[in-house]
């Protein structure tokens, strides 16, 4: 599609992973390369079929309705000051008043000659009402009030349906559902709404040497960091918290535990996804009836990143190295979580200025730890500081990241000044 | 501050509210511009006090303790590999494959002579391991394996402590917590941590004009739509969906009303907060006990905002009208809510070019509802088109915004092409 690339050029993550899409799969053992990786999982990730949702559960997701209005909006000829309800003619003179109109209160009748409604903000004006006249701008003595000789037809009143007419379309289906917009459904006493939904998670940790949840650890155990991290992304992407369960080295373990997790829209499983003889991944999705799209991709960390499918099931099995675990949730899972949910997959990349070199992997694709902030000094753009790690899975002197670098494979250092594209994994600051 | 004025430029929402700060309280009666309100509230917006949050909900917080390592990492001499532990020594001789160490498995004693470890990766290298051989580099017949002539002292083995020391501190006192600092903390077996919570929220609907949630309304009602907003908004800023309340228009039912959200550390009330008779907020608030810190600021939509506290709570009076209310929780109640957070209460508004004229407001800032997307033509920066709906409470042509534009006070027209401040209301495209 080379009309989107010319109209939306992104560095990085490029814009033409659609290139990908028409590639037959990659033979069984090929790696693959990040980008044809992506593009993969994207072309597998069909947008989930709408549901109706609770208004107070549909901000942020896509529309999968229109929204037609019930009533003309405002429902009725609407006062928009505290005032009295006049007629045009009555300019100038000086008028009983009848009674008071609060807001909610419904008056049928138009007031005898010589006489008019005090009305409230909200409420709505009376049969031949043609102006409301702000307190402040009329005298009131007792039960009389003398209006100005100089009012506007109309003026504080807003007219019945002057904003939005009955049965018109007021927000159209796929919209990304906002908070006015749920406000617009709610006028429209909408208490459901039909949208696609975000899709559910679950997650399976595997690996003997992991302790059990809440145990201290024996000396050559470590505790589980994935399953609390997964979690933490997941829920900062807007998905629910995943059902995560904790699988032992076993291949009907691991059977069990995908069978556990077979009502999910996407599951993750962490470790045994290498080829040693413990890693069982493969076989027990195998066994649980998925198809593996790839395994392994050129990329550090998280060479050993397996996707695959079962009907529209999505399974991915990364890597136990927490920070390679990091790097594929934050590029291939959440991108797919948001094409489920009908939403753009991929956030742009931006180019950032590296304030030290890095060096690239030889053959692989390096994403690397980052951190950006405004570059004051060159009037815009984004100076990234390389927070590379003292290996590919310490997540202690990466922790504080807030971006992934993108360094292209190559036998030389990517020095300092030079311009690599980045993508957020946390809010820009 | 002018210095950090000079650091950090930034249009709209200037950089400089600090010196807003020590200006006294308005005197009452008093208009007060958008920028001194938005400091008055940000200068009463004290951050909460540090609690213990169980680290699911940590994501996002930010952190009031050191997080300290509670043992080495990795806690022992870890294989990187699949392969076999040896010492240097044993570089091109043919051993014994003694036994298989698996992941989570410790081995106290060093092999015998001639013999060595087979070893998973992620398991404790055993007493005397000088270097890991990859499976695929050594040559296994039976039990016994050749080991390569050429092996690199300490190859794909992370050494005990490498990538933290026990006693270390690893995450600074003030971190915005991120998933991979969640990773961390659980590394070091942290299932609860000290963080600034995000506030609490109570919401009270004000009006007689509206209809009980889930009724069909009368001629003369409209359906709430501030309360589900409300909600959507809180939610989407991270807050805990709000509790919310409705009083009809009565002081008992308004004082009441606040009593139920009295534990909350931010109260908003939309409606009733003009000046007319049924306006009973103000009083409410002063029976309730809350000192009035504001009332009314020169912007549209959203003049009649009340800002008032009771001891640490903070106190809004939003308009009943919904785009007030919504630009006023977006400019006000969030920024109050970060800051209370202990994150960076005003996120920084952008220089966008306007693709359609937009009208001044004589005396007051118009905070006009837009459309923002990327520059593709100018090579960078933001196309603005305005939204400004048929009215000042119009949100149904409106509710596609997302962002504000600034529009300061004038007689003029800003015509097509000048440059405004917006600020974002949803996420950026």
């Amino acid at each position: 599609m080379p009309d989107r690339r010319t109209e939306r050029p992104r560095a990085g993550i490029a814009a033409d992973l659609s290139d990908f899409c028409d590639q037959a799969m990659p033979a069984p053992g090929t790696m693959i390369g990040p980008d044809a990786a992506l593009a993969l999982v994207l072309r597998k990730a069909q947008t989930l079929p709408a549901r109706r949702i609770p208004l107070a559960e549909a901000c942020g997701l896509q529309l999968a309705e229109p929204v037609v209005a019930d009533r003309d909006y405002p429902p009725f000829s609407r006062s928009m000051m505290d005032g009295y309800a006049v007629p045009m003619a009555d300019a100038g003179r000086t008028l009983k008043v009848a009674g008071e109109i609060a807001a909610g209160e419904a008056i049928a009748a138009s007031p005898l000659p010589g006489e008019c409604y005090e009305i409230m903000t909200g409420a709505p004006c009376p049969p031949g009402t043609e102006a409301v006249v702000p307190k402040e701008e009329a005298v009131r003595e007792r039960d009389c009030v003398a209006i100005p000789l100089v009012i506007e037809p109309g003026q504080h009143i807003a007219p019945q349906g002057s904003e939005c007419r009955r049965g018109a379309i007021v927000i159209e289906r796929g919209a990304a559902i906002t908070p006015l917009m749920v406000a617009v459904m709610a006028s429209f006493g909408r208490s459901t709404i039909s949208a696609v939904p975000r899709p559910s998670l679950g997650a399976i940790t595997t690996g003997g040497e992991l302790a059990a949840a809440g145990e201290d650890p024996a000396a050559a155990q470590i505790r589980d960091s994935n399953g609390p991290m997964l979690s933490a992304m997941a829920v900062a992407i807007g998905l629910a918290p995943p059902r995560t369960l904790h699988a032992d080295d076993r291949l009907a373990a691991i059977r069990a535990a995908l069978d556990c997790v077979a009502d999910r829209d996407l599951v993750v499983l962490t470790g045994g996804v290498s080829v040693g003889a413990y890693d069982l991944v493969p076989e027990a999705l195998r066994q649980y009836g998925a198809e593996v799209v790839f395994h392994k991709v050129t990329q550090k960390p998280g060479k050993p990143l397996l996707f695959a499918r079962r009907g529209p099931q999505l399974v991915f099995g990364l890597p136990g190295n927490p920070l390679a675990c990091h790097l594929c949730f934050h590029r291939y899972v959440a991108a797919a979580a948001r094409q489920l949910a009908g939403q753009p997959a991929r956030p742009p990349s931006l180019p950032g200025r590296l304030t030290a070199a890095v060096k690239a992997h030889r053959l692989r694709t390096f994403f690397a730890t980052a951190r950006a902030e405004p570059d004051r000094a060159a009037g815009g753009g984004w100076l990234v500081h390389p927070l590379p790690g003292v290996s590919s899975a310490d997540i202690f002197s990466t922790c504080g990241a807030n971006c992934y670098l993108e360094v292209p494979p190559g036998n030389e250092e990517v020095p300092a000044g030079s311009s690599l594209p980045f993508t957020w994994v946390v809010d820009p600051p």
